[in-house]
């Protein structure tokens, strides 16, 4: 029989997980502290427990898919927490991008209770998670990545097993984030630039497309802006957390990041000039502002 | 009868495009100031002459694709320069990157003398040139695209037709490239964190352009990179002159660039620590030494 599967937090990405699941034909626990999101997660094929200890309790894999390292915490040590119910024979996957060094101490504390841990970022947006064909970041022991295979087989498309260290997938992740996030700034100041000089900008969008000023982010988020798309797929404030981690991380390794740094300012501008919540594709608005297109 | 088509500077960019045009039929004139560069010409079948002015006299598209605003200045009006013997029936296309004022400017004074004029830059490296397949941006008359157009075919694989303003396809080169500066610079930034963080490069190079992180220039520069192979195919200045024009551009319209200064000033010094004729890869060397790896 296929393992029982929790899924605590059940916000965009964790719902498409619980769905990728469901179809994949785990018993699929959903958990949340939001009950509007737990009754998405029931009907979406779920059943719905009244705490992370329950998850655990009754799961073999948990993925832990909250939002930051407060609530990770929270999840695992807190009241009713994760860490009071599993053990040997269980894994618990971190799913939320924290800090390497929260990721690293906090796999190391789920260990101790003989359970296995991953430390695995996820990456792709909501769409991709819902049609199980998301990116997972991976580090942790052979054990518990081959434990885990089942379940990452339904939930993700592409898998990077980037070591056996805890804390190195959420690194990795950080280091591609940062160059999203720089992308996604730069791609924004272009099209501002573009207007600005009295250039077509969606003509200009399918040249830089097809030419060396190309990038993923610039193909997926400028092709929204330039509809007047803001709608949250990948809301503006989130990528302007993993700059902030980045840079931190960043400094801890002794090294400060130049562009790095712009692009979380420019970032966290767009965020204080009104569009938090709105996609990051905001990043235009934000510079026409600037520019005064 | 194909028409004769002149090459005045014949360079990496230019003798790829002598190459394509011979290649297309065309009877071929190339022009250099450097003796060495002219012989390359010579056996790549080309015929050679002494001046601009003789090229203008033997072809009926020439494409002047010299460094810099200077050398299109002197091209076109100094001794033996072009502007002598250019007139109706012939096409002047300038295709070194220059400021879109200058373009228009120097447009003007071709169309002066009753040729017609493109502003024409040009992109891809020496490898496509030479394979026909470069991409060309393009602004000018339509009698003057419908001229240049059986030109056009044999030396690009991609041809952008920005307007018919002279000096709006240089704009448009000018925020791609602006780009491009800025990816590479990110790449490399990312590289030697990924290195900093104790993470496998090679492996992040692959992880990176499977996500959200992935560049055009990230999959072309730090794949050089990480081989240690910096043989220019684009050397360090000429993406910091590019960076430099697109920054003054901006400025010209009313305009600053956060990023764009900063990839400038980060190009600027990848050149001062001695990599300015090296391939514009060496923005790792320059992380490397910033951060001590």
């Amino acid at each position: 029989m296929a393992d029982a599967v929790g899924v605590i937090g059940v916000g965009a990405m964790g719902l498409g997980i619980v769905r990728s699941l469901v179809r994949g034909g785990f018993e699929t626990i959903g958990r949340d502290i939001d009950a509007t999101r737990e009754s998405l997660a029931r009907s979406s094929g779920a059943r719905v427990v009244a705490s992370a200890a329950q998850t655990g309790a009754a799961a073999q894999v948990t993925i832990v898919v909250v939002v930051d390292a407060a609530q990770v915490e929270e999840v695992l040590a807190g009241a009713q927490g994760l860490l009071s119910t599993v053990g040997p024979g269980s894994l618990v996957m971190l799913c939320s991008t924290i800090a390497p060094e929260d990721a690293a101490r906090l796999a190391a504390r789920i260990e101790q209770t003989g359970a296995l841990a991953l430390d695995a970022p996820i990456s792709g947006g909501p769409a991709r998670a819902e049609a199980g064909t998301m990116s997972v970041m991976l580090a942790g022991r052979r054990d518990a990545l081959k434990h885990a295979e089942p379940v990452l087989a339904a939930i993700s498309g592409k898998r990077f097993v980037v070591g056996e260290r805890h804390g190195d997938a959420m690194r990795a992740k950080l280091v591609n984030n940062l160059m999203a996030g720089i992308h996604l700034m730069a791609g924004a100041e272009a099209i501002a630039l573009a207007e600005r000089l009295g250039l077509d900008p969606r003509a200009m969008f399918g040249l830089i497309a097809a030419s060396s000023g190309q990038s993923w982010m610039f193909e997926d988020r400028m092709a929204r802006a330039l509809l007047d798309d803001y709608e949250p797929r990948a809301a503006a404030h989130v990528l302007t957390k993993d700059l902030t981690l980045a840079n931190e991380a960043a400094r801890a390794a002794g090294v400060e990041l130049p562009l790095g740094a712009l692009a979380r300012d420019l970032l966290r501008a767009t965020c204080d000039g009104g569009w938090r919540l709105e996609d990051d594709a905001a990043a235009l608005k934000y510079y026409r502002r600037r520019f005064g297109n």
